[in-house]
C-alpha cells in the first residue's frame, strides 16, 4: 500500500488542527461545483431495489447524448477513482491487446503528463509499474504501455487541443499502447472533449466525472468511454450493481436537462473568486472554471493563515508556491475569503 | 470474463419476454426486504461534497455498535459484491500472510460451501483459481487457501453454529488459510453472527449486507469485518470515497435505530408468504426470514406459469426442482401470488 494522498475535502482533519466546527469551515479545497442543484425526484424503487437493467440503460443513453459519444454507451462507474484503480489490471490483461512485439510484455512503464491528479501515479506504483512523470507529450515513447493526460489538467488548467491528443493516441496505438484522457473538469468546455471522436479511436479511454460539474460529489458517479471490450472488462471487474440506484436515477434526469444555467452559475462564481484573488494581489497562474491556481512564494503561509480563519484551500507538496482555490458558493463567501486574505501579513 | 450470473432483479428482461410494464410485475426474485423503511433525512452536504472522514467514521461506529464487532470498526464498501471481487487479489498479496510452507504459493485452490451465492465461484474462477464446491465442512482441507461459508446460506437457508465455524476458522488458520463468512442474510437472526468473535479470530473475514434487511438494495452498501491489515488492503484497493455520501449518512442513522419493527414486519411478511405457498400445496424446503425455498419437480413449469402472470421468482440452473420466493410486500401481493398459483395446472 502506498501512502494515501491528501486530497481536498479533509475538513474534519483541518478542524481538528485549527479548531472550529467542520460545518462552519469554508471548504475551497476541492474542484466541485459548490452551487446546489435541485435534486430531481428519485423513485422509491431506485432506493429499495437492486439497480435494474432499465435504470442502468437509461443512464447510459442519457450519458451518450450528453457527452456526444456516438455509438459508445458510456459505462457508469462508482466514481472515476474506481476505474483508475483498475487500469493496471487492464493493461496486464492478456485479453486486451494493448501491446505488440515492439513492447516487451514484461515492460511495466507508463507515462503520466504531470504534475496532475495524484491517484494515477499511486495506482500504478502500487501495482509495481514504473511511472514516468513527463511534462511534455514529446517525452512519451514507444516504451510506455499507457499514457495519462488530464484535460483540462488539474491543478494548473493546462489544455491540450483535440488534434494533439488524437496524434498522441495514434502514436500510442502504433506502439500497441493505450491513451487515457481524464476529462473530469471537461464539462465547462465541451469543445475540448474527445468523446465524439472516441468511436474512431480504438486505443483511447475517456473518463468523465458526474459529481464535479453537477455539484454532487457525494453520489460517487463517473463514466468511462472506450471500445466495447475495454468497457466489458471494467464492468466485469466492478461486478454487478456497482453504481447506486439513486445515482443512476439522478444522472438519467440531470444529463438530459438544460445545463446552461449550471454553466452560467459556475462562470459567475468563478468571476467572483477571481475578483477576490486579484483584489488581494494574488497572481492567478492557471485553473479551470471550477478552480483557480495561484502561484505565490508565500503560499505555505497563506495556506496556514486561511486555516486559522477556517478556510481550507489545497496546497501541493511538489509545488510549495502553488495554492488551488475551489469556487466560493456565494458572494458572502467571497467576502469572507477576501477579508481573511486582507488580514494576511505581507 | 466468465459469463454473468442471472441474479434476481431482472424484471426488465422478464418483461421483455413475457410482456407487461416492468413496474407492474411482482418481483419476488430477490432476498431484499420489500417493506419500505422511512428514509432518514440526508444532509445536503452528503450529496454535494466528497464523503468526509467524519461521515465515514460515524457510519463505522454505528456499524460496530449494531454488529457488535468490539474493537473492529467495520469497513463500509459499495456492496459486498465489491469486496468479493477483491478476494482473489487479497490471497495473492504477499503482504497478507495467509499461507505458510504447508501450502505451496502456487496452489490456487479455494473451497466454497455449496450450493450458494454464485459470485464467489465466479470471482475466483475468473482470477484463475480452482474452486472446490464442497457440501460438507469436513471436505475442506489444508490445500484450500480460503473457504467461503454463507451463513445462513442462500438459497437453502442452511445454518452453521458459531462453534462449528470457529473450529473451521482455527483449522484454516493452522494451515495458513482464510475463512470468509458471508452474513448477508444474518440480520434477522443476530445470534448466528460471528461478528462479536471477530476480534479474536485473525483469519476470519465477515461480510455484512446493509441493503437486504433495511430494504435499501439500491444504496449499494455493505461492511467488511476483519483484522486491520486486511481491511486496510480492501480500503486501499477500493480507493478513496468508494461509498456514496447518502449511503453513509443513511447507514449512520438506521444502524442506530430500533430495528425490531423491521424484524417484526419481515416476520409478518414471511408468515404471509408461507401461508400462500402451503395453501398452494408447495413443499417448503428451506429459507431465511427474507426468502423461502420450495422444492418441486414442476419448478420449471411453475416458474414459467408465474412469469405469464408477471410474477418473477428465482430458479436455479444447478437445481431444476428449486424455486426461491422473496417476500411479498403486502397482503394484496400474497393474494395475487396465491391466485396465480391456484391457476397452475396440476
Amino acid at each position: 500500500m502506498s501512502a494515501p494522498i491528501a486530497h481536498g475535502g479533509g475538513i474534519t482533519g483541518a478542524a481538528a488542527t485549527f479548531g472550529g466546527r467542520p460545518d462552519d469551515w469554508l471548504d475551497l479545497s476541492t474542484g466541485i461545483n459548490p452551487c446546489t442543484v435541485v435534486l430531481p425526484d428519485i423513485p422509491a424503487r431506485a432506493w429499495h431495489r437492486l439497480p435494474d437493467r432499465h435504470l442502468i440503460d437509461e443512464a447510459r443513453r442519457a450519458a451518450r447524448d450528453h457527452y456526444d459519444s456516438g455509438e459508445i454507451l458510456p459505462l457508469p462507474v462508482p466514481g472515476t477513482q474506481s476505474v483508475i484503480q483498475l487500469l493496471p489490471r487492464l493493461i496486464e490483461d492478456d485479453r486486451i491487446a494493448v501491446t505488440d512485439e515492439r513492447v516487451a510484455v514484461t515492460d511495466k512503464r507508463i507515462a503520466v503528463v504531470s504534475p496532475t491528479y495524484g491517484e494515477y501515479a499511486r495506482a500504478f506504483t502500487s501495482a509495481g509499474f514504473a511511472v514516468h512523470a513527463v511534462d511534455d507529450l514529446a517525452a512519451i515513447g514507444s516504451e510506455h504501455r499507457l499514457t495519462v493526460v488530464v484535460n483540462p489538467n488539474n491543478p494548473d488548467g493546462r489544455v491540450w487541443p483535440t488534434d494533439t491528443l488524437i496524434a498522441l493516441h495514434d502514436r500510442m496505438k502504433a506502439a500497441g499502447g493505450l491513451l487515457v484522457v481524464d476529462e473530469a473538469f471537461g464539462d465547462t468546455d465541451p469543445a475540448l472533449s474527445l468523446a465524439s471522436r472516441a468511436p474512431q479511436l480504438s486505443n483511447l479511454i475517456i473518463f468523465r466525472s458526474f459529481g464535479k460539474f453537477f455539484g454532487l460529489a457525494g453520489l460517487r458517479l463517473g463514466f468511462a468511454i472506450a471500445r466495447g471490450d475495454i468497457l466489458a472488462r471494467f464492468e466485469d471487474w466492478l461486478g454487478p450493481w456497482a453504481v447506486s440506484g439513486p445515482a443512476l436515477s439522478i444522472a438519467g434526469s440531470l444529463l438530459r436537462s438544460d445545463v446552461s444555467p449550471i454553466r452560467g452559475h459556475i462562470d459567475e462564481r468563478n468571476a467572483g473568486l477571481h475578483a477576490v484573488l486579484k483584489g488581494a494581489g494574488l497572481q492567478i497562474s492557471g485553473g479551470t472554471a471550477l478552480f483557480t491556481l495561484v502561484t505565490d512564494a508565500r503560499a505555505g503561509d497563506i495556506y496556514t493563515h486561511l486555516c486559522r480563519h477556517h478556510i481550507l484551500v489545497r496546497k501541493f507538496d511538489y509545488a510549495p508556491d502553488w495554492l488551488r482555490f475551489g469556487l466560493t458558493p456565494d458572494p458572502a463567501a467571497d467576502r469572507r475569503l477576501g477579508e481573511a486574505l486582507q488580514r494576511f501579513e505581507r
